[in-house]
C-alpha cells in the first residue's frame, strides 16, 4: 500500500491541526526531560518535529534549551496545538486561555478527572464547558497525547518514546482509549516493524472520543488501516458511521474492546468510568459494520501486519507450502478453523509442482517441500512459480524454520514470488534466530512465529475481502413511519403493553401474528373460537400487567371444542379474579395455534452505546441452553436480517431435516427487518419481544405466537 | 522443579541405552558436516559428547578428524547406539549386522519408506522384521533422530543444532513424529530460554511409538513437563497408560495433534501414513485422561515455560497487578474465558493493597498500579508483599509493558515476590526491546508478550493443578464378565441385532430398557399391549434388517387403546410384508412408552488407535444441530461418565427448568459406565446405540427407550 502524505484529509479546521500540526505550545513544560512535564518537549526535538516547539514555563527563560515563554498570551504567530500539562484543577483556565488565545485544539494530559470520582467527574464537567466555550476541540483528559509520525509531531509524554528506538512509518493509525496499554501495544508494533504512523490516546473523552478520532483518520490517504482499543463507546452509532466509511475505502477497522466478560467490564467501568454496554450487542452491531473484533493486542497486530500490504483476497482457497509434512498438516487443521479452504490441486497442476519438488514430497497441497529445501533453496523458488501460476490459489502460506544459515536465499525467493503474484502471500517461521522473520517483515511481507497465528489473520483478511457490499437498508412496503401507530396513552413511568396491543402493534409493522380476539367472559371465549374457525385455539390471560402469563398458568394450549375453550376460559378468569389480575383491566386473549417446526425469539431493545437494536436467536430450550442470538443496530437491511441468523450457533436447524423441507428464512428475515423499522422509529418503546416467532417447515409461514412490549418513559406513544 | 540427573528411570536396557548412550556408532558417517551424514558427528563432537564417538566409513581413515572403522565389527568394546545413515535400501542389513555385533538400540535415518507407497511399505516391513530378530529395538526411520542433552548425546542431522546456540537444559522433554516441525518447535523453545532437555523424533515408528518414548521419559527423574506432537497414535491404550502414569507423577503431557480438520487429517496420513482416527475420539480420551491437547506450538511453549515451573495453582482465583487499568481489564476477559476467577478483594485487603499503591490507582483486583510506576517501582514491590501475603490469591499476573530503563528494578521486585511465595506468578510485558521478557525467562519466571496467552496458560494449570484424582473403573453390581451373555448365533460378517436382541443385551448389564413385548401377528400385539398393563406403548417393527425404523414408517408411538394398537400393528406388519423385510424374521417389539424430558444418545464403538470407546451426548435436534457428544476410552468410572454430561456445550438442559427438577446425572453417568464396560467386554459388538436414552425430570428416571447393537466379524458371541 502507497502512503500518500502531500493530500490531507478535509477535516474541520480543529481536527487538522490537532493530527498535523505545525506549532506546539507545552503548557506546563519542564527543563527535566525525565519528567512528564519535560517528555513533550525532549521527544519533539528527538523527533525532528519540523514546526515551532513553544514550551511555556513561567519560572524559566529556557526549557530543555528552547526559549520559553511565561504565558501563551506572549507567544507571537500562530499556534495550532496546545499540550496542556498542568494539574488537574488548572486545566479548565488553560484550555479558555488557549481559546482566547485562537488556539483550536489541545491535548489535556492531568489524569485526576471523571475516572477519580463525583469530584473529579465535576472536574471533568466544568473542562467540557469550558472547551466548548472556548471552541477548543481537546484530547483527553487522562491522556497521555498523540504521535503522528508523518507529520513528526510527538505530543506526548508516552514510555514508548523512551527507547532509542527508530519508527517506522506506515499505513496503520491506532487509536486507544488506554494510556499505557496503548503505549506497550504501539512499541509492541514498532519492534515488529509494523508501521504505525499514528497513535492517539483519546483518555476520559471529554470531547473527542476514539470513534471521532478513527473517523478522521478514515480520512486520511496514509492510512489504509485502522486499529482500536476501547473500554467503552459513548457514541456508538459514530463508530458504525466510522466502520461502513472504512469498508467503503477498503479501510479494515480491526478493534479490541475490554469488557466481554463480567470481570473485564467491572474493570473497564473502573478504570475509564467507561459506559457500560451489553458486550453480546456490541460483538453483533460490530459484526454487521464489519468490524474485526479480536481479543488482544497480538491478533491485533498480527492482522495489520497483512492488512497493511494492501493485498486482498479472491477467495478462501489456500496453497500452502511446507519445509515439514508437519506444519502441512497442522496448517491445514488451522486454515479449516479460520474458514479457509485447503483443497488437493488438481492432476495437472500436481504434475507441475511434482517437476519443481523432490520425489518424496507431496504436490497435492498441503505441498511439503521437504527437508532438501534447506541445502537447495532453488526448490521454494520453482514451487512458488508454479504456485503463483496456479489460478486457483487464492492466498499462499510458506512455513519454514530455523536454517538461519540459509534464509537469505528463502527470503530471496520469498520476496521474488510476493512481487510477481498480487494475491496475499504469508510466511511462518519457527524456531532460529528471528533475524528471518525480522527481514521479511522490513520487506513488507507478513510473517508469524506460529502456523495458527497465520491461519487467523488470513481467515480475517478472506472474510474481510469477500465482504458482502453495505446497502443502506430501505423501509420495507407495509411499514408505516414513525408515530403512524398509536398506542394507548400511558399512565406514566414505565409499563407494558398487553399482548393483544403488543400484537396490534407488530401487525401494524407487517408482521404475520397468529390470528386473535379478545374475550372478557366464559361466553365471549366461546364466541372467539367459533369466530376463528373453530381450530384449535390458545387461551391466555390478558393483561399489561403480567409479562410471563406461562409463569402463573395463564396459558392454556391446544383447545380443540368450545367445551374446552369454555372450561380454560371459567379457570383463567378464576385465577385473573383471585388477586393477581387486581390492577389492570385483566381479560382474555383467544388465539389461533400457530404451526411451527422451529422456534425463534426476536426482539427489539435500546442500547446505552448503539440506541435501537433488534435481536433475534433460537427459541425454546436452544434460547435456555444455548443463550444463543444475534444482535444489530436498526433498522437493517434483509441480507443483514438473514445473516443475523445463519450465524447462529444452532443455525443447521433451518435446513432440511427428517425429510421436512428447510424453513423459510427470507420470511424469518423479512420479520427481523420489519421489528428493526419498529426499533428505529419508536424510541417510546423500551423492549419488545416476540416469542415464539414459529417458523413452518411444511408451509414456509412464520407467525408471530406471542409478543409483549415495554413502554419506556412516561411519553404518550403518537 | 530440581532436575535430577543422577537418578536414572529403571528402563529396558535398549530404551536405557538409546536414551542415555555412551558409545555412539555412525554408519554412513561423512567427512563432510554440511552433509547428512557428517552432521552427526560434527554435533557430537561440538556439543562435547562424553562418550565414544565411532564413525563408519569404508572409504576413509578419518572422519572429522576422529579415527573411522570400516566396518561396525571391527569397532572394540561396547557399543551403546548406532545411528543408520545408509539409504533405506540398506538399513536392515544395517540393523542386522548392529545385532549380531550385540548393538540394542538404533537410530535409522533414511526416508524412502511407508511414507512413499507400497513398495517403502514393504522396505518398512523388512526392517521391522530385522530389527525384531535382531533384538535391536530402532528410532525411525524417516526420523532425523535425537538430541538428549542430559548425556550431551546429540546423534540426529536436524538443523536446529547448525546455529551457534547454547543449549539449555532444563526439566522439559519432547517428542515428535515430525522431524522438522519438530526441529523447529525444539529451536524456538531454546531460543525462548526454555530448557528442553530431551528431543526425540520418532518418523515412522517401525519400531519405537511417540507413546513409548513418551512413557520411558515420564519415569526419568529429570524430567518434569512432557511435550508430543503427534499425527497418529497406533498404540493408543500405551498413549493413555502414559498419561495416567504422568499425572500420577504430577508431571503434565501436553500435546498437539495435527488432523482436526479433514484437510489436516488427509495431509497427516500422506505425511507420516498415520492411522486416521477420529479426532472427536482422540480429543475425549485426551481429556479424559487429563492430556492437555493444544492447538499449536506456541501454545505448547507456552504452557510448558509455566509447567516447567513446577508450581502448581491451589485454586482458580487469580489476582492480576497492572501498570496500566486497560490490561487489568482485558486480562479479566482473558481470565474468564480460561476458568479464572478475578473477583473484587474484601474491604480489609484492599485497604492494605490501597497503601501500597498510589491515590488514583484501584486496590480492588485488577488491581491497578498506575503508570507512576515507572517513576518509582517501589510501587510494585511494595504490592507484590500484599498480593503474596493475600490468603484467597492463587496465581499472580503481572502486567507490564515498554519501560526498558526501569526494568531491572520491576523485574527484581517480581523475583523477589516469586521467590517469597510458591504460587504461580506470570509475567505479560509487551512492547519494548523483548530484553526484559529474556531476563525473566532466565530467572525462571514465565512472561508473555500477550496477555490471552498467559491467562490461557494459567488455565491450562489450574486445570491440571485441581485435576480429579484417577481411580481404576470397577466393575459396576449386575455388570456380568466378559462373554456371560450370549447372543444368536451369527451367519457370519457384519450383522446387526435387532432392538429385542440389543435391549436384552444392555438390560443384561444392568442398563433400565422401557418394558417391551415382540409379537409376530396383531392379536399377539393385543395381547402384548395387555400384558404390559395398557398404558401408552409404541409397535415397532422388529428387525434385524432395518437400522432406522423410522425413516421406512416403522414407528408407531402412543398408542393407548387395543384397537390402535391392533391397526398399527396390522399396518407394520404389511409394511414388512411389502418386501422391505424380505430377508429377516421380521415381527413387531410392543413397548411401553418411556417418559423423558432429555434426551440422550449413548452408544460404543471401537476406534482404531484406542478400542472400545464409549460415546454420550444430547439426542433429537440437539444431536442434529450441534452433534454434542463426548468419548471416552472404555471403561470409565463414574467421576468420567458425569465429566462427559457435564462437558457438553448443552450441558445447561440438565439444569432445574420451567419449575422441573433436574435431571438425575448420576443415574444418566450410571447407563454411562455399564456400556463402557460392555464395550471392554466385547470385542465382537463393533457398535451399539441407545438412543434416545430418556432422562425423565420428575420422577428422576433414566430409560433406554432403542438401541441398535452391530456385531462385528463373522465370530459367534460366547
Amino acid at each position: 500500500m502507497t502512503v500518500r502524505r502531500d493530500a490531507r484529509p478535509d477535516l474541520s479546521p480543529a481536527l487538522g491541526k490537532l493530527l498535523y500540526p505545525r506549532s506546539i505550545v507545552i503548557l506546563g513544560a519542564s527543563d527535566n526531560p525525565a519528567k512528564l512535564g519535560g517528555r513533550p518537549v525532549d521527544y519533539l526535538k528527538r523527533f525532528d518535529f519540523p514546526g515551532r516547539i513553544l514550551p511555556v514555563n513561567p519560572g524559566r527563560e529556557y526549557v530543555q534549551g528552547l526559549p520559553a515563554f511565561r504565558e501563551v498570551e506572549e507567544i507571537p504567530g500562530e499556534i495550532d496545538l496546545a499540550f496542556i500539562m498542568l494539574p488537574a484543577g488548572q486545566a479548565a483556565d488553560a484550555v479558555r486561555v488557549c481559546g482566547r488565545r485562537g488556539i483550536r485544539a489541545a491535548i489535556v494530559g492531568a489524569s485526576g478527572f471523571a475516572e477519580t470520582g463525583p469530584e473529579g467527574a465535576a472536574l471533568q464537567e466544568e473542562l467540557r464547558v469550558a472547551a466548548a466555550e472556548a471552541g477548543v476541540r481537546i484530547l483527553g483528559p487522562n491522556c497521555l497525547g498523540m504521535i503522528s509520525l508523518a507529520s513528526r509531531a510527538v505530543p506526548t509524554f508516552s514510555s514508548a518514546l523512551d527507547e532509542d528506538i527508530e519508527l517506522t512509518e506506515g499505513p496503520v493509525a491506532f487509536v486507544s482509549q488506554s494510556g499505557a496499554y496503548g503505549s506497550f501495544v504501539f512499541s509492541e508494533a514498532q519492534h515488529l516493524g509494523i508501521g504505525v504512523s499514528y497513535y492517539l490516546n483519546t483518555g476520559n473523552e471529554a470531547d473527542l472520543s476514539a470513534a471521532e478520532m478513527l473517523q478522521a483518520l478514515a480520512e486520511d490517504p496514509g492510512v489504509g488501516v485502522l486499529l482500536a482499543y476501547v473500554e467503552g463507546v459513548s457514541d456508538g452509532r459514530r463508530l458504525l458511521e466510522t466502520a461502513r466509511r472504512a469498508r467503503e475505502l477498503d479501510k479494515p477497522l480491526i478493534l479490541v474492546k475490554a469488557g466481554r466478560s463480567a470481570a473485564g467490564a467491572r474493570a473497564a467501568a473502573s478504570h475509564t468510568a467507561a459506559l457500560a454496554t451489553d458486550d453480546a450487542v456490541f460483538d453483533g452491531v460490530a459484526r454487521q459494520h464489519g468490524i474485526i473484533r479480536v481479543d488482544g493486542a497480538e491478533a491485533m497486530l498480527d492482522a495489520a501486519q497483512m492488512f497493511a500490504t494492501g493485498r486482498r483476497a479472491r477467495g478462501r482457497r489456500l496453497t500452502t507450502l511446507s519445509v515439514s509434512g508437519g506444519a502441512g498438516a497442522l496448517m491445514a487443521d488451522a486454515a479449516s478453523a479460520s474458514g479457509l479452504e485447503v483443497t488437493a490441486w488438481d492432476k495437472t497442476w500436481q504434475e507441475k509442482m511434482a517437476a519443481a519438488i523432490p520425489r518424496y514430497g507431496s504436490p497435492r497441497n498441503p505441498v511439503d517441500l521437504t527437508g532438501s529445501l534447506i541445502s537447495d533453496p532453488g526448490i521454494l523458488r520453482r514451487a512458488l512459480e508454479v504456485a503463483t501460476g496456479h489460478p486457483d490459489t487464492d492466498m499462499i502460506a510458506v512455513m519454514l524454520g530455523t536454517a538461519d544459515s540459509c534464509a537469505d536465499d528463502l527470503i530471496d525467493a520469498i520476496a521474488a514470488a510476493s512481487e510477481r503474484s498480487d494475491r496475499p502471500v504469508v510466511v511462518t517461521w519457527t524456531g532460529g534466530s528471528g533475524r528471518p522473520r525480522k527481514r521479511l517483515a522490513e520487506l513488507g511481507i507478513p510473517c508469524y512465529p506460529d502456523l495458527g497465528r497465520a491461519a487467523a489473520v488470513l481467515g480475517a483478511l478472506a472474510s474481510f475481502s469477500l465482504r458482502p457490499a453495505a446497502s443502506e437498508p430501505a423501509r420495507p412496503a407495509g411499514v408505516p413511519g414513525p408515530g403512524r401507530v398509536p398506542l394507548a396513552a400511558s399512565a406514566g413511568g414505565r409499563r407494558q403493553l398487553d399482548e393483544y396491543q403488543s400484537t396490534r402493534l407488530i401487525a401494524a409493522y407487517g408482521i404475520p401474528c397468529a390470528e386473535s380476539r379478545t374475550a372478557a367472559t366464559v361466553a365471549g371465549a366461546a364466541a372467539a373460537f367459533g369466530d376463528l374457525g373453530g381450530g384449535p385455539v390458545a387461551v391466555k390471560i390478558l393483561s399489561d400487567q403480567v409479562g410471563h402469563k406461562s409463569d402463573i398458568g395463564g396459558v392454556r394450549l391446544s383447545l380443540r371444542t368450545p367445551g374446552e375453550v369454555e372450561e380454560a376460559a371459567a379457570d383463567l378468569l378464576e385465577t385473573g379474579g383471585a388477586g393477581l389480575l387486581e390492577t389492570g383491566g385483566a381479560g382474555l386473549l383467544v388465539q389461533a395455534m400457530a404451526r411451527g417446526d422451529v422456534e425463534l425469539i426476536a426482539g427489539i431493545k435500546r442500547d446505552d452505546s448503539f440506541g435501537p437494536v433488534v435481536v433475534a436467536g433460537l427459541g425454546g430450550v436452544f434460547a435456555e441452553v444455548l443463550g444463543d442470538s444475534q444482535a444489530a443496530a436498526a433498522p437493517v437491511d434483509h441480507g443483514t436480517a438473514r445473516r443475523m441468523l445463519t450465524s447462529l450457533r444452532g443455525a443447521g436447524i433451518f435446513s432440511a431435516a427428517r425429510g421436512k423441507p428447510a424453513v423459510d428464512l427470507d420470511a424469518a428475515a423479512d420479520v427481523i427487518v420489519r421489528l428493526s423499522w419498529l426499533a428505529a422509529d419508536r424510541p417510546d418503546i423500551a423492549e419488545l419481544d416476540v416469542n415464539p416467532l414459529l417458523l413452518d417447515r411444511e408451509t414456509g409461514t412464520v407467525t408471530a405466537a406471542d409478543c409483549l412490549a415495554v413502554l419506556d418513559g412516561d411519553g404518550d406513544a403518537t
